[in-house]
């Protein structure tokens, strides 16, 4: 039995004006409404509606901002060749939100009705979604438990929100070649913690080896694992791939990793190609023997925002590698032109991974 | 030179009803005012106010609800003897919040002015202070990102509040030892990580096996460590400490354990008392081996919800073993006696660690 939610929707009397497609910022401008959602222990999710894009007003005890009960997603809705509206694997995002909630014990949500609340959202701010190429509209659906309590357990009262903003390309010209930094007295999680989870602790915890690394001119962090220290991880917030001597290894998911959507979206596409993928293990020190012995082809991170970030240098303890002579590699391009051609709808998408909204 | 805030302080026109100091539940009741004191990148931390306890008003989109940037501390103020106000080294706290903040890049507050905040806040909600033996109000500093932004990267703008509310006497009668579920498959911190920062995100961590415990009939969670899985951490939001054949151990701060106020109380006492504490590395199987060869004397924990709490039964893996009859042993209780008399002014306080506001 499906539930079909009821949504309430009370539209906005003052629009805000569009932004010029050319010029937006991540994440600073946000659309007209927002879906919001109640939980109490004793009535489950209730009270599903659509507002004007609006403060939020809570108790300064709100357990949220003192013990972080949080959860967040992110994917994109895109305006299709046809003009129709897109939305990416969005069954997979709600898979993540239910897995997050468990492990930080906020309840459940139910997948249909979280499908049907994105789905009522993005169609009634359709026209927030910019038209140029590489633009899209980013959703950020998030859980805050509410509760005005400063004891620690978990919260009995919660709001579900989903906020939308238009985003620019990702790159201006071209996919430029990113440095790395990769991090060695900080960590990010371990096996037992947090680590696969969407929530707020991870990134405030990241924060300051990211700072560290934009310091030394580095755009992001390579985390190595915080057991031996020596397997790598993921990449601020990316997945990472390596292409070595014809094969493509990606770390493997042992708990302290996110599972990416694109992560996973790349594996099917390079198994459709036929191409050796690999989830495992990999040290940094065997990717920099790789590059020693000259067969470190390609690295790559992989996530909703900039889809393939292909990755030009590293800097390990000081040792500075350069990836591809710091150009994107060819399998890079084909799979960020593949993966973008299917979520505008202008490659056909043989996976069954768009959604028309 | 030190500076001196200018507070400006507007008093609630309709105070509550002060509750009864026989049924005080924690953390749920807060007292009339609040402390509220901004930062912004370009004007450092401005306008700091005492204004009636009221809710919060932030945009959906702050940075709080989405990555985490936030910390708290806990401290008590305690009605004296003398009806004078005493605070508990509250310097500890302030230079812990420092180091909270730096950890997730929180921009520092001047202890001098966070001392003012607390005192001037604590002097006018004095009334709030319970009377009864073993109440105190507890006093609840906290920061958090505000900034209306959805990129990860330290917020350019923060609150700084102080709230309060009071609190029963732990235990209703006596000291009751307590039972601990020793954890071995989630994991709280480890080093590099924010384990040794008073930030939400160990707490949103930390509940799922809270929750684990609870079910089994156990009050809390000892953690082991993250990397070896079998070096004592720490309880719940109490810090550890263990009676060996005359010899008191607790674990050393490696980076993944919070420096309690407490402990480091404790530790001083005892150097006075002239026992022998040893700060290292403990593991979990050296407890039990101890237990085995009856020479585990006392174990319990300390914090400042509880001062001292002493532990009753340990279960690892199944395995479990009760400590000193599962009553509260004699330096447990001889520590206990002495913090709390030092506290409310009743013993008197050799090592300068009340404050009176
Ligand atoms: C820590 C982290 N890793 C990886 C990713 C990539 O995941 P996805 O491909 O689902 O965007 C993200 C972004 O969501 C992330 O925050
Ligand atoms: C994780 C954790 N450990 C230990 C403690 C004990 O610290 P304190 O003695 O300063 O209250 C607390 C409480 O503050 C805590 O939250």
């Amino acid at each position: 039995m499906i539930k079909v939610l009821d949504i309430r929707i009370e539209k906005t009397t003052s629009p805000k004006e569009k932004p010029d497609a050319n010029h937006l910022d991540f994440g600073a401008l946000f659309t007209d409404h927002m879906f919001v959602m109640d939980y109490d222990i004793n009535k489950g999710w209730y009270n599903p509606r659509i507002e004007p894009y609006q403060p939020l007003t809570l108790d300064p005890s709100a357990m949220v901002f003192h013990y972080g009960q949080e959860m967040f997603e992110g994917m994109k809705a895109y305006k299709g060749v046809h003009n129709e509206v897109l939305l990416f694997r969005p069954e997979k995002n709600i898979e993540r939100t239910n897995k997050t909630n468990d492990r930080i014990c906020i309840p459940k949500i139910d997948e249909e009705d979280m499908l049907q609340a994105i789905r009522t959202f993005v169609d009634l701010e359709k026209d927030w979604i910019p038209e140029a190429d590489g633009t899209a509209l980013y959703i950020r659906p998030f859980i805050i438990a509410t509760d005005p309590y400063l004891g620690v357990r978990p919260s009995n009262t919660y709001k579900f929100m989903i906020i939308a903003c238009p985003v620019g390309a990702y790159y201006t010209e071209g996919i430029n070649p990113v440095k790395i930094w990769v991090e060695t007295e900080f960590v990010r999680a371990v096996p037992g913690g947090v680590g696969e989870a969407k929530t707020g602790g991870n990134y405030a915890a990241s924060i300051k080896a990211q700072m560290k690394a934009k310091e030394r001119g580095y755009t992001q962090v390579l985390w190595l694992d915080g057991v031996e220290r020596k397997f790598v991880e993921e990449v601020g917030t990316m997945n990472v791939f390596f292409k070595i001597d014809g094969e493509i290894i990606t770390p493997e998911l042992t708990g302290s990793i996110l599972a990416g959507v694109t992560r996973n979206s790349v594996i099917e596409l390079l198994n459709q190609w036929n191409q050796k993928v690999t989830e495992r293990r990999i040290t940094i020190d065997e990717i920099y023997e790789a590059h020693k012995e000259g067969l470190l082809e390609e690295v790559f991170g992989t996530g909703t925002a900039a889809v393939i970030s292909p990755v030009g240098e590293l800097n390990y303890n000081g040792n500075i590698i350069t990836i591809n002579n710091n150009e994107i590699g060819p399998l890079s391009q084909q799979i960020y032109d593949t993966i973008t051609g299917i979520q505008t709808g202008a490659i056909e998408d043989t996976f069954g991974w768009t959604l028309k909204v």
